[in-house]
């Protein structure tokens, strides 16, 4: 049998039924109309916004990065909660614009920017995270062009990673931001090119559960930010941290010491450098707020006995989870959390992997997991599905199609 | 520098510019309207098929799988090619029948199918290839409460796999289809249930380029029809020896010996058992007929260096080119074929990472090639491109979209 990820808190049963926002999810899945079906709870990311709030100096803003999940009434929620938005395309910025969101609370970044993004985003009045000075060009000669003045702010490239980050955004040659030492004389000819200097974007990593690591990589974002600010010989009007605070996906993972991370931050704010005084910050987070939060859902179609193996053969699969069926940048493939729904808190009774409907031997949702025995009309669930699910797999794959989604 | 995917042999350049079709795909992007564009190849699938009809036995006929690529246009070119389709959902249905493809030519195959699929291709006439006796028994009650015949075939899952190959669908424990000691059972079932007893579909795995090992597989599986339908006990009408002819993808990678296939299979017809000799026999073949076939175009919006590394960011990525990414199931990454189609042709003169316009460090198409120099502007193109690219690719991942497609 191999181990499954740790459930996170907040799930319980109702009559034996996994219940999200204290509703059994099967009558979330008779409300949406089906399965397979994202539920993702309001209460547990309005939970989630609580702990960062209590955790985080006040003087640390709290950005969501849309990718994360994308779904509008969860955007709708956000923005109610946090202080503003980080962006990756032109697509996004559709996204949130349809969704109603304050556009002068939004950053533009993203390595490939083409000519009508960052005109869009220019018109909007985004802030748009340069990545290169080739892209600085373009936008001065867009928001020439339109007769607006861009608001700019520089990506910086750092040239430190965050150490056990799943994701490693600085570090070494990249393509995301500029190069530290180069960061100083394109904020000067931003500047002296009459754009709006916002400020830095330092995004070194994501997915870390270290809090030390975290606090140590704030600690040199600060320091950066101070350091190319005073070269730059400009006030920094605003410092976008990065995120990087990560959730259990697996076996033996635990979670994130927020409190640890939020002493640091706090102890740096009390002591900031003369430059960084007046300076704006916040963090950005996506997973962190949203990843524990989602739930998804399947019902097995099919209970399948092959050379003595059980495998649950659902209506879901990775066209929906491709992170979870571990085909997602991962190396060696790990059992997120995953439950018998509709048995939920049920002792295990035999070891069975959960399948997905493609037919293919990559679409796995559990392999060789301990669960209590499941029948066909049994729902399945996997949690950690808030982030990175239905807008990061394939949906079309096999000519599938999208999940259900929605708010509870 | 690290060495990139042998480039397919079929691709010439005009003035310099990748050519597909007979002409620049310079031209091809200004006919679409713009990149990320895949360009599929009508003269390439024509050639393929040319030869797969020359080098294997006539009395093998040539199935298309629709999960390498379902593009519409595509699937009707097929018609005029191949003798019969293979599907893998309800939805790939829908595409076929949109498409005006003879359903009766239809067989669908997929370990999860729900009973509105089941319906959906009892109705329509196509052959269900089925999973387990649980499928079975949903099958036939859903012919019955329809009032018509299914066409049933049994999947197998054979105890040998397909060596060398880079998904194994046979050979232990598997979701996909029926243990083969518990096959000539349901074979029988099914027959007294009335249904229309269409044969057996024996797949031991995909993409192996070892004509040896698909050989010695085919002869397998054809050895395993002959038992199982002496063990039935009744005549085998048709049999599906599956598919597995790969296509080189990587350094090092060599064209499968197509000849050295048909001669195996060849002497397998003429030499078949009794019980076979009036059996319809087919390969099923997806990425072999379309994956060399297609190239995926995408334009550079930014020319970077990071620490001396030189980045040539596009507008397009990973989520269109998932697999050519490395992200798809892929233990080690390697480089796919690609080139900049613009100066295809030219000598190396630098190394490059070609990356996509997606905001992680997962979107590399490229990693440290050696490619001409390339500026703003011009085109790369990733081969091997024709399957399993598009439709298997999170195309609204981080805001994005759906690529162009064209078949020239």
């Amino acid at each position: 049998m191999k181990p499954l990820g740790p459930i996170p808190s907040g799930y319980e049963a109702i009559d034996g039924v996994l219940a999200v926002g204290g509703r059994p999810v099967t009558q979330w899945v008779e409300q949406a109309g089906g399965t397979p079906l994202f539920v993702y709870s309001a209460d547990l990311v309005r939970a989630r916004v609580t702990q960062l709030r209590a955790a985080l100096p006040g003087r640390v803003a709290l950005h969501y990065a849309v990718k994360a999940n994308p779904f509008v009434p969860l955007l709708e929620l956000m923005a109610g909660l946090v202080d503003g938005f980080d962006i990756a395309s032109g697509g996004e910025l559709e996204i949130v614009r349809g969704a109603g969101l304050p556009l002068g609370k939004v950053s533009f970044a993203g390595p490939g920017k083409r000519d009508a993004e960052l005109q869009a985003g220019i018109a909007a009045g985004v802030t748009l995270n340069l990545e290169s000075e080739g892209e600085a060009a373009r936008a001065l000669a867009i928001g020439d062009r339109l007769g607006v003045v861009p608001r700019l702010a520089v990506r910086v490239n750092p040239s430190f990673d965050l150490k056990g980050s799943g994701m490693k955004m600085g570090g070494g040659a990249k393509p995301f931001g500029v190069d530290a030492e180069r960061v100083p004389a394109l904020v000067r000819e931003v500047i002296a090119a009459g754009a709006e200097w916002r400020g830095f974007h330092i995004f070194a990593g994501s997915q870390a559960l270290g809090a030390e690591a975290i606090a140590e990589t704030q600690e040199q974002a600060l320091a950066l930010a101070a350091r190319l600010a005073e070269e730059s010989g400009a006030a920094l009007p605003h410092c976008n941290l990065g995120g990087g605070l990560g959730i259990p996906y697996f076996p033996g993972d635990t979670p994130l010491d927020l409190a640890l991370v939020g002493e640091r931050l706090a102890a740096c704010m009390a002591d900031l450098p003369p430059v960084l005084q007046e300076t704006e910050f916040c963090i950005e987070l996506g997973r962190y707020l949203v990843g524990e939060a989602g739930v998804y859902l399947a019902r097995i179609v099919d209970r399948k006995v092959s050379h003595g193996e059980v495998f649950l053969v659902t209506d879901g699969g990775l066209h929906h989870q491709l992170a979870a069926s571990g085909n997602f940048g991962t190396v060696v493939r790990r059992n997120y959390p995953s439950a018998i729904a509709t048995r939920f808190g049920a002792e295990a009774e035999e070891e069975a992997s959960i399948v997905g409907c493609l037919c293919t031997p990559l679409d796995k949702l559990a392999d060789k997991g301990g669960f209590p025995r499941a029948e066909v009309g049994d729902l399945i669930a996997v949690f950690c599905a808030g982030a990175y699910g239905a807008s990061a797999s394939p949906a079309h794959f096999l000519g599938q199609g999208p999940a259900l989604e929605m708010l509870v």
